[in-house]
This record gives C-alpha cells, sequence and structure tokens, in this order.
C-alpha cells in the first residue's frame, strides 16, 4: 500500500473520530446542528432554523450561534490532533456582527495556528438563505490538547 | 407616592421587563433555562443538567455554558436601560476554566461598566451541586443599548 | 475631472489623514513603530527589535506587540471612516502565538466587517528575520466611529 | 524556625522574584512603569503620564494601558507559580472603557482562577488624579506556567 493510500485511510480515520466524538455531543443534537463538511484544519457544522433558537427578537440566540462556532472550531482542531487525544475548549470570544437570521447558520471553524498543547482556530458563522450568505458572527478560541486521552471512544 | 415607592416601582417594571424579554428567547426554553435573580445591574440565570446540553466527555457543553452567560450579561445590562430600548450582545469572551458538571450550572451576570451606548459586564458561571459551587467559567462581554426600540413589548 | 482621478484624491487624502492621525500617536513613535503600507481597509505597521521593547526572556513584549496590532487595527478601520470622524478602540483581543522575535515586528490590520457605528477588524503580527516571517499574534477588535469629530486635525 | 516565617520568607523571596523578573522588561522601563504592590495573587502597576504614552487625541494609548494591563496580570500569576517556572502570556482581552487620562495609570491584575497548567486573571486599569480613580479598561487573561524554566535568573 502507498502512502498516499495511507493518507487516505487517515483522513477517513481522522474523519470517523470527529463525527463520532460530534455525535456524542448532546446539546448540538438537541440544537439541530449536523456537521456539513470536515478536512484537515477545517470544520463547517450548519444549523436550521427554529423557534427553540431564538433570542427575544426572533433571531438566532448569540448562545446557539457561539455553541456552533465553538463546536466548529474544536473539531477543526480535533481534526489535526493525535487519535488518542482529546480537545478542550480554553477560550473563545465571539463578535455578533450583524443579526443572525436566515434558513440555516454555518460555522466554519479553522485552525490558525497548530502547537503541540494549543491550538488557535479562528470561526466564521454565515447566515444563509438561499444563495445569501451574511456574516453573522466572527470569533478566535484557544484549544487544548489532551494527550493521551481519547475523545473518540464510546466511554470517552 | 413618595420617591421610594415610584423606585419600587420602577424596580418591579424593570424586573417584568426583563422576564418578559427572556420567555421571549426561544433558546432559553429550549435550554431549560430560568432566571432565578433580577435586581439592578445584577441577573442569575440557572439551567439544570440535561443529556440534550452535555459535550462529547458528559459535561455541559460549553456552547451552552456561554448561551445562559450571554444571557445573563445581557439582562444585567437590560435592568439598567431605559423602558424603550433593546439590547444587543456586541461581542463575548469566555474561558472555560473547569469542566462543567453539576446539579445545574448558575450564570451571574453582573454590569461592569455602564454607559449610554456602550455596556460592559462581567460573567461568571458555576456548577453547583448540593452545596458545593465550582467556578466553571468566567467572561467579559460588551452590550449595546438600542435606543427607541423596545426589548419587551410583543411585537418587539 | 473624472470619477477615476477624484477616487485617487480621496485614497490620497485618506493615506494623509491616516498617517497625520498616526504621527500624533506620541506611543508610536516612542516604540519606534512606522506605518508601512495603507490601504482602504488595511494597514500595516513595523518595529524594529530594540531592547527597549522586551520582556524578561528578550523576546518583543506582548504590550508592544499588542500595541501596534491595535494600532494597525484601529487605522485598518480610520481608512473607510467619513473624513469628518475619529476612531476610537472598544476592545481587543490578542492571541500570542509564538515568541515575538525577528529584526521587526509587522502588524497587519485588516477590516473584516465595516459598520456605522462599529466595525470589527482583525490583526496578524509577523516576527520578520530576513526572509523569513512567522505569525506571533492573532487578533480581533472592535472599533467605534466618532461621527462628526475629526481624527486628523492637528488639535484633535 | 516556624511555620509563619518561612511562611514570610517565601513571600518574600516570591517577591523578589516578580520583581527581579519586571526589572529585565525593556519596555516596561522605556514606558516607566513600575510595581507599586505584590502579594499573592496580586499586582499592581503604575505608570506616570508622558506625551511619549499617548494616542492621538493625547489620552494615553490603549497599547500602553493593554501592555502594563498584561504585565500586571502575567506577574499576579507568576507569584503563585512555583520558583523554577517562567510565565508565558497566551492570551488576552481588553475592553477600552473610558478615555484613559490621569497623572497615572494604575493596572490591577488578579488571579481568578489558578491552575497547574493554565491560569486565569483579571484585570483592571485606573486613571488616578489627585483622589479621583476612574477605572478605563477591564481585561481578562490566559497565563500558561513553564515549569522548570526560571523566569528570575539573569539568563533567563
Amino acid at each position: 500500500m502507498n502512502t498516499e493510500s495511507n493518507a487516505q485511510e487517515n483522513v477517513a480515520a481522522m474523519e470517523k473520530r470527529v463525527r463520532d466524538s460530534f455525535d456524542r455531543q448532546g446539546l448540538m443534537h438537541h440544537l439541530g446542528a449536523t456537521i456539513s463538511h470536515v478536512e484537515p484544519g477545517l470544520v463547517h457544522i450548519r444549523m436550521p432554523f427554529r423557534q427553540e433558537l431564538t433570542q427575544q427578537h426572533g433571531f438566532f440566540h448569540a448562545g446557539g450561534t457561539s455553541a456552533i462556532a465553538d463546536s466548529a472550531g474544536g473539531y477543526a482542531g480535533l481534526t489535526l490532533f493525535p487519535p488518542d487525544s482529546s480537545v478542550l475548549t480554553v477560550e473563545f470570544k465571539m463578535n455578533l456582527v450583524a443579526p443572525a437570521r436566515g434558513e440555516y447558520l454555518e460555522a466554519v471553524g479553522k485552525v490558525a495556528r497548530f502547537g503541540r498543547t494549543l491550538t488557535i482556530c479562528q470561526m466564521e458563522v454565515y447566515g444563509v438563505t438561499g444563495e445569501e450568505r451574511v456574516l453573522v458572527a466572527l470569533g478566535q478560541q484557544t484549544l487544548m490538547c489532551m494527550h493521551g486521552k481519547s475523545d473518540g471512544g464510546p466511554k470517552a
């Protein structure tokens, strides 16, 4: 087996690790959020509009917007972490730059700087309606890699 | 009617304004969160543990923790805003300082610096189990007061 | 005079407005910082290494790194603000992602989302030695536009 | 020698460790900043007004305000770290809540949550003129303890 297919296998294993961990996040399920894209250093999460996700003016609540941004950044980091490790959010900061409305929100988490212990991500959240895609939030996040503690096992 | 009773009426009206707005936040209801304390410049929000609120290790997800912190800070600000105004979160930053576990989380939002346009709050979130109360998150938030746009009416 | 030359004049006037304001920042002069690039929505600031800029391990101090990042973001915002306005930093957040060393630091401030009242910028700071350019800090900033208060006059 | 005098010796050694490290920060000297108070988990830094510290409107520049806040928080952390360790700022966030003016600024750094690897601080900066003391900035910071790497020796 050549290197390229090994790499492909690793990407598949990495994606499975990320999706398995995501599936164990009760909150993401409760918010109706799903992973829409995974690649090394980049994860997208979508969350369709529902009344259960609103703030007092009927837009998406900043808390839900931030929840999917935090998960998108965290899993973007996890894609680059070793298999026997786990991810923790140390801190994050979000600017809510426009009313969060649309058929769904899409959070994009990207690794901006990978490190053995700490990894820094940037997050963008878009409100999407048909073809229209409006930036509604922008964030920055610090992750910690917990080595030797799997994030992917059923009892993690 | 003397000034003191006027002030008491105003506090009651302010609390009603805050609770009415909170009741219109679909997300707070969906997360099972309730306001446990309101006074000028200070709001507490509680969220009992449920599987629907977890991250992959079974603790409260940072997104839910941040959602109640954001609402606690936002409503702490709204207590000091004029009746015909509305509150928007400009940005917030959260440090997740310990695993968020307990029978419930309690978010405490406090106004640190009130301003006509921008108000700054600090947030603490505690994990509470019986008598034990552990700090799990610490945040700072910038709010904007939208003058002339009521936060409390049914059509806000 | 056609539109294009008007636009060129405006860019020149904008750049003058930014450079005049920068020249009145005693701190930038004291730190040895200079503007190395200005275009609409984008400003670069350089700061050569000196012993006077160090922290206890001999690298650039995070305070100096943050100072040029804050100014780069602020002036990136000012490039888009109307001539009779002024810029204030509401808040900013910096991640120090690597030891800040090199012949000089270069801070890059970019407008991520322009708004009439609030504008959001992203900042990157690089440590530069010869051809090598290493990301040392990453930030996000909220600016306020003070309309009707010039940032460019000698008595501002 | 009893425990109490041991503790007193330790506090003296800790304060010396902090002041020695501070004295090696070229930037603090260049800004005219000095440590005005040290106790476990709490450090104050003062910086008198000078033209060299200003932004374009003649107030203290946010960069200098943030520099002393960052150092105050960092050294508040270092007071609690073991003698053979060093402190790094992972990230910090500052809200500039009022024009930074006065005879001097005083930054107060406090440990909010100590941890073996990561420690969280809160910072306040006041503008002081005579008896008047006005809050001008408020921040939150994440520190990393580098174990086994002294912050206090001349070659650190």
